[in-house]
């Protein structure tokens, strides 16, 4: 039996394509002590998997070259040479781009597949869930009546994050790419505002129309003109929270906000989120999240692609904006 | 008797200059119910003055067309309709670039002419004093042994903060440019750092250089490149406290810090201090400033022009560098 992988084999300077990955078939690794055996069930592909490509350190280190690709996984524990995993436990960690992975037991999670999917480990449940969930009320505060916008607003955190808002009883806006997206803000989730970025051509100009108070809060996934459009018209006191810049992560020159003096003016703060900080409190996300779920507040969309083999393709959906709902590698 | 004043003719697109001015010369008004006649003797030249010749609102409103160009000014009260000001009184206030101003006596300030000389009310004990005080105590809350940098460091505002920071125990770097200004920092004020960006083709490994523990508190007054170098080499927690952007004030396209996501890395948080909203509390910085002073731990340089009619040449002087020290018109 046989482990296939994709491994970096090189690095983008721009856009992350399927020529930057090397399919690799190994044989299965054998556990050592305090290792487990992983079968991977799902991968799940992520923005910041694009940082990961770059070389040096962010807040993570980049991943090698002809290192199996980071990525976070979910799956069941095969054989275990670690006293807390037995066989049939179901695991999420960063299992790598890969169907088995060996992985130091003090490095997985054991996730209660009786309670969600497992594969809702990856998302909902998961570092975007927790993304969103601690990006919002543990950096931004929100405040009921306040105005909340998100951008990537149909995305796995973006769509989180209004959900969320709506329930502390904020008036929530997204912005999102393509009319489907936008229907899917309002109908589905009842936001109060969607705007569909590629089919408004001054979206300054429409964030001061349909956002008369102007925005208390903005949760950004995209950066770059999008970015700064809002910083036009922040409230007194706004807080802004970056989680991502997605619109530059495959640009090799990246442009900044040149309309960052807004905040100065606005009295406002900006800040980012870094899910890795917040592990020690992720009970706290899931088992409000979990709520919110089985009282109907929070719907959720996976987008499942079958079959590994389509990883390299798959990974730049993520920045065309084709998928809907969270994006996963379905392996089996 | 006339009054000599400067009115703006022309929005710059720019760089301010001085075809952007007008001479006017009024009889002297009379002041109304409530209103105070002061005789200018210090004008006050600022880098938000750029800003100020703009259309439009940011946190205040823009000049109008022929109106007086927007100042602060210190002089003596020499006809009073206010019953809280007598004739010989000193004070300060937007009095504008003119040699006589008649004002509502609430938007005035009386200030002790005992206690320091009228003109350290424009500067160290005025607006620039409590931004450099509150941007730095109260925005960033430096702590002992935290690495503070500050940009455009020999100017008015950046040289108190990082004599401020000194006083609580921080290390701290300035960024100016020329060797004089570098010198003035380290040898007459104690900086521990002092970089040349004139001279310094690869600031941010300066910074790394000199910095090696990185930069906990950046107070920023200039943007652009050196914000953005400055982004590269934060340390976890960082606190960025943007005061100015006087490198893109004169630019018709200015540039957003590229680096914006090294926040999110950092953990760090971005605001800006508006002196305005520190008015209730002067009190507190011109105690301490003053006390300082005295104590001979905070230094003072006055860059003084003789006579009004040198203003619309003077005021380009903020953005070209050359001044060295608070830059005031004498009008006596």
């Amino acid at each position: 039996m046989v482990n296939i992988r994709y491994v970096l084999a090189a690095r983008p300077t721009g856009a992350a394509s399927e020529q930057h990955f090397e399919r690799a078939e190994l044989p299965i690794q054998q556990p050592n002590e305090d290792e487990v055996l992983v079968k991977v069930y799902y991968i799940s592909l992520d923005p910041a998997m694009r940082g990961w490509m770059n070389a040096g350190t962010t807040y993570v280190k980049g991943v090698e070259i002809g290192a199996v690709m980071r990525a976070f996984g979910a799956g069941e524990v095969i054989e275990s040479k670690h006293p807390g995993f037995s066989v049939g436990q179901m695991v999420t960690g960063l299992l790598g781009v890969q169907q088995y992975a060996v992985e130091n037991g003090a490095y997985l999670t054991r996730v209660d597949t009786d309670a969600a999917p497992l594969s809702w480990y990856l998302g909902l449940l998961g570092m975007p869930g927790l993304t969103a969930y601690f990006g919002l009320l543990d950096k931004a505060n929100p405040k009921s009546g306040e105005t909340v916008l998100v951008s990537g607003a149909a995305g796995m955190v973006g769509s989180l994050v209004g959900q969320i808002a709506k329930i502390k009883g904020c008036k929530v806006a997204g912005i999102a790419g393509g009319p489907d997206k936008c229907a899917y803000l309002t109908e589905e989730l009842g936001w109060d505002v969607a705007i569909d970025y590629k089919n408004t051509p001054d979206l300054a100009a429409r964030l001061r129309e349909t956002l008369p108070s102007g925005i208390d809060i903005f949760f950004d996934n995209v950066g770059g003109d999008i970015l700064n459009a809002a910083l036009t018209h922040l409230a007194r006191g706004c807080r802004i929270v970056i989680c991502g810049a997605i619109s530059q992560y495959n640009q090799s020159t990246p442009v900044g906000p040149s309309n960052y003096m807004k905040i100065v003016s606005a009295r406002g703060t900006l800040s980012g989120i870094i899910v890795f900080d917040y592990f020690g409190r992720a009970s706290e996300a899931i088992n409000d999240i979990s709520t919110w779920v089985k009282a109907g507040k929070i719907k959720y969309r996976e987008h499942m692609i079958q079959g590994i083999e389509h990883f390299p393709a798959a990974l730049n959906q993520l920045f065309t904006g084709e998928n809907q709902g969270k994006l996963l590698i379905q392996n089996f």
